[in-house]
């Protein structure tokens, strides 16, 4: 009879199996039963109820139905919430103030021989359930559990290039999750879920519309909007920020005028500010990209990114938000792009507000597969700096090549500016302990939109993982957190997490070997950045082309930034700089970057720069190959449908990175005009089949 | 012991709570068991297991198990499916040929005591398992049962205007649900589901990508993928077509012309052709927009739309394809728009080859929420003449307004041409009968995207429902439909049931009334085409503007399309034209189509034009405060999340339909300078501060 009920049961469930397949929704917060019944118990016997003082606020309340809903899913079993002390076997959920925690710290500990989350915030204690919750999702044990957290960085954001219609710029996931046709009377259950997944790795903000600002934001109608999504993020921890048109002032307040130093100008923005902290009172602040491919700025009246700046930090006044002012910036004909941002930005420290952050690339061109960290790092050192990396992969292969960015991040992270001495990290500079700043901050631009499992490619996920731990804590290895999102998300199965592990730690390098080894960069396909264009050389600005950044020649390859060239160099400190000067010495990831180097000058790996720059495209496409084969590993322990997805994404990867080889060793060798090492098979197509293909995606 | 384990067994499932919300996903095909334990019964009683023959293809087993899937859901307990003979208590699906059925008709009946589908092919048997699974879930009896239904139109299309790039052009649901950046090796599960959904009410095909097409798909690398999506969609009776640019030649075939007399471009499209049969065996066709709104076309070689048609057809040559040439064209500046695709295509009747079709909206200008049929139909009988309706709701209030379009679709099939006497409807136009055609078809712009609920207003998809089904067979009401519908999406309650059919039945009227009552038509939101702006007076072309279309001056409103006008109605048979020549005998809801009325000039309702247009804009307004009611009314019965979302939707409805009646209101006020009747209240905001807020919704 039970069975036969089973049976039944089961049997009704049988048909709705398409909303059973695991489609990637849930993320990395998976809470299946653990299936260690062990383990399970050692939790049980911690957990008989989830305890809360009375009168809590929201955020508290969703703290403990977050992790209510968490220990039952777990642990197979009900538990329940109450409004009682601790005690021996349940755990409580306090706030009290902690100075050693700061604000957002957690501490998770027993207490009274009960286990105990606390913080001096309610958010706080938020951060401490979903650390709690990894805890038992990755089978950690509860015996002598202590462990306490602080974010190193205060302001930890998405960037969200969101349009008003829908689309999202450079967005390869869908369309926009954010539906301003439908808000704000309309509330897509899609958003509680994604500030539940920013709020469980340590995020707290989102700016949720593109750089290119509309100024549709700013106006009653839509700050209404606005509104209404901050009301579903904000029990979540998540401020709202918002990109703004420098414009606006023209373009809906009936001024004639943007100039920032104009008094109207600044009543204006005065007046704007003080309508949306009555709108949303715990408003984030502004984003701005001024003066920036074709976006208006102060600069239209002649003044300064710092005039414009201090004038929206003026406009905040008293309110609790800040400005992230932009540092992507490059004017059309004024020498090494690599430079301009630097020549602009840099003699302007010391001249911003209180409130103004500069927001800074991780590279001084544009999030190209690997740049050199970007030069103003540490050399603003009156100006906090937010770190602003990629995370939707412009320039490295959409939402089909499997690229893991935690490396990337670290790589930045760890880069030595040298700007006080040996130690002086990006990461010390952005954290803000370089240089003393209470200000600091870190910006993703969100690979996000409403494909089902919100990132296209399911690793992209990681990079949204990884991306929210490493703001929480710059110092976390990126292999770790690689390790963590895949337990979490694909499967706890050792043999296949040991598959796993080095497809995505690899995955980057790997990019980087098909694409634009030694230290190419900016050689993709126009407009769309997608597929290899390393031919390209025209276009509406010469640093829009291919040729300006490779500079192939009969001699050699490569963009000579030594004093001899850009120098571009020079805007390094000598101890950073002294790193990639010297060809002989440069690291081969970066050789490239900073020398032209003759085709067949040997290199430090013993090859020639020829042989060494076709194996490396060789080798790199044939890793794509080593990736699916470490993908065919672990398919026994995936579920079929993602891993059927991940293999079928794996397969495109390895044709377009024969695309890019072929199309990069063909298009090179009419320079170097040298055959290919013997051990490599030459392309089996013309280089003008290649050219066509390129175009064809570049077609309306 | 039992009653634990259904308890542990609920709470492991709770956490996944997300993925049981009725979220939209499975449109009308809820498998859900049914409810009523006898019906059940009954129905277990005759489908103790599904028989097919042996070696059966892809359709057919597909069929089977869609069968499957439905009858074990719907009825709780297992069904397997066997290679037998039929035979009492057993369904059995067979293909034998049969001339009354057709190719696609199917019977549904008992032999021998078992129940039957049978049809002269597979797909015809799958329309059928699609018949039966409807019987059962809209609770019909299985004692008895006889049903056999064959479709009166031959090509049943979906038209997705989808670009490549995963916009939608006048898309309303996310983004296009074709991924093709991540075709051919990537196919997402959603392509089933789609070709699912289109097969379960009777559609044949679907053109993939927008009529302002690119060329890419014309490529071996874009066909690839076409090919892919069509070997998805293959087992389900679903053919591919693909819209086609005219220039196609001249953008990817290197050659200098695309004029469709030169040999080369014939050649060129024959090769494209045969390539294109090569890898899409049952490829359906090509669908063209040419010389209409910049898109390129035979007119650019003084070549006329049927040398253009005919060119491609000879293109198709034996292979099993047909041409769809849209008829949709004007030319700037050539008198009244109403009247410039007949004249442009009224001449061409026979000159078309049989491969044509000459694809027609419903009405003369463009999917306004109401138009007079459109006059090519019945004045091109040697032509066959595909209908185009568009269920995307471009101007009628997007994914934010409710709207069922079984009335307008409808009205349009139901008007009377009178070209060969009465009763020669649009209907019977289409459907091939009343002008003797073997070639027949219907089109719908698809309204759907990668929205989790496929149409983005779960009302959406009873458009979709509606005209596939109407597709099949014309002669279905509306109502009925909207039952159907309401009964397998929303609920089976019958006072719910009871609440949410007026809602439905009546939503097209009450959208008209307060958006462009009394044959208003074209005074929308420019470019956007959302919300008013009837005073719109300058854009590129005259008739882009709202003024062109209303003529509001100091007598009166309205475009004067008799005789004394642009004589538009002309165009139209005497016995169409007499219903709407008279201004005293016009039906009202047609009247400003054709009529330049006086503001005081006394309506068939009794009240004058100003008094009757202002009470519609007020009585439409207050009509969304009854669906809102009404919507209400059927909240027991309806699952949460889709209660919210609807309810949601029309507080952003009842707020918009405020915003077109104040609109148009205020403004046609300053025409008519009366003041409105003593009944309603006037607005409270000036005419200002809306035509601000019609700004803010088309700022970048």
């Amino acid at each position: 009879m039970l069975l036969r009920l089973l049976f039944l049961l089961l049997l009704v469930i049988g048909p709705q199996a398409g909303a059973w397949a695991d489609d990637g929704y849930r993320l990395w917060l998976k809470y299946d039963q653990l299936p260690e019944a062990g383990l399970r118990k050692e939790w049980q016997a911690q957990t008989n109820s989830i305890r809360i003082d009375q009168n809590v606020g929201p955020t508290l309340q969703t703290a403990a139905h977050e992790l209510q809903l968490g220990l039952q899913g777990l642990l197979g079993r009900p538990v329940p919430v109450g409004a009682a002390p601790g005690g021996k076997g349940h755990l409580r959920l306090r706030v009290a103030p902690d100075a050693a925690l700061g604000q957002e710290g957690y501490r998770i500990s027993y207490q009274n021989g009960g286990l105990e989350i606390t913080g001096s915030t309610e958010t706080a204690v938020l951060y401490g359930c979903f650390a709690l919750l990894r805890q038992v999702q990755t089978g950690q044990r509860p015996a002598g559990l202590r462990l306490s957290s602080q974010p190193r960085i205060r302001y930890r954001l998405l960037n969200h290039w969101d349009n008003p219609n829908g689309t999202v710029e450079r967005g390869y996931a869908g369309s926009s999750i954010w539906k301003w046709q439908e808000l704000p009377e309309v509330l897509d259950p899609r958003y509680q879920d994604y500030a539940r997944a920013n709020a469980s790795i340590g995020l707290n903000g989102v700016v949720l519309n593109n750089v290119n600002a509309s100024a549709r934001y700013l106006t009653p109608e839509y700050l209404r909007k606005v509104a209404a999504v901050a009301g579903v993020l904000r029990p979540y921890g998540q401020r709202v920020y918002l990109s703004v048109l420098w414009a606006a002032p023209k373009v809906i307040g009936g001024l004639k005028t943007s100039d920032p130093l104009e008094p109207q100008v600044q009543a204006w923005w005065k007046a704007r500010t003080d309508e949306i902290y009555k709108t949303i009172p715990d408003f984030g602040g502004f984003l701005v990209k001024a003066n920036s491919e074709g976006e208006p700025g102060p600069q239209d009246y002649s003044r300064t990114h710092a005039d414009g700046a201090n004038m929206l930090a003026r406009a905040l006044g008293q309110h609790d938000g800040i400005v992230m002012w932009r540092a992507f910036v490059y004017k059309a004909g004024s020498g090494d792009r690599f430079r301009q941002a630097y020549e602009e930005f840099q003699p302007l420290d010391g001249q911003f507000a209180d409130k103004v952050l500069v927001q800074v690339k991780n590279g001084p061109i544009d999030f190209q597969a690997r740049e050199p960290f970007h030069p103003l790092f540490g050399a603003m050192p009156r100006t906090p700096l937010v770190l602003e990396v990629q995370l939707t992969q412009e320039y490295l292969g959409f939402a089909t090549h499997a690229v893991y960015l935690g490396p990337l991040i670290k790589e930045c992270l760890e880069a030595d500016t040298h700007r006080q001495g040996p130690g002086s990290t990006v990461a010390k500079v952005v954290d803000g302990t370089l240089e003393k700043h209470s200000l600091s901050g870190i910006a993703g631009v969100a690979n996000i939109g409403s494909d089902r499992n919100w990132t296209g490619h399911p690793v992209g996920q990681a990079n949204w993982y990884a991306f929210g731990r490493l703001a929480w804590d710059h110092t976390l290895r990126s292999e770790d957190l690689a390790r963590e999102w895949t337990r979490m998300t694909l499967t706890r199965e050792p043999a296949a997490v040991a598959a796993i592990l080095p497809l995505l730690n690899q995955s980057r390098a790997i990019y980087v070997r098909y694409t634009t080894p030694l230290g190419l960069h900016h050689i993709m396909g126009q407009s769309l950045h997608y597929g290899p264009e390393p031919w390209l050389s025209q276009s509406a600005r010469p640093d829009w082309t291919s040729v300006y950044y490779h500079k192939a020649d009969a001699q050699g390859l490569g963009f000579d930034r030594t004093a001899t060239g850009s120098d571009a160099l020079a805007l390094y400190a000598p101890g950073a700089r002294h790193l990639w000067a010297n060809p002989a010495t440069c690291p081969p990831d970066y050789l490239l970057w900073f020398h032209h180097v003759g085709w067949g000058q040997p290199l430090s790996t013993g090859r020639t720069l020829w042989d060494e720059l076709t194996t490396r495209y060789y080798s790199g496409t044939d890793s794509v190959r080593w990736m699916q084969q470490q993908w065919e590993l672990a398919k026994p322990a995936l579920d079929p449908q993602l891993y059927a997805d991940v293999a079928a994404r794996l397969r495109v990867q390895h044709r377009e990175a024969q695309w890019w080889r072929d199309a990069c060793v063909l298009y090179f060798q009419e320079f170097a005009r040298r055959p290919l090492p013997p051990t490599l098979t030459p392309p089996a197509r013309p280089l003008a089949e290649i050219k066509e293909l390129v175009d064809i995606y570049q077609l309306r």
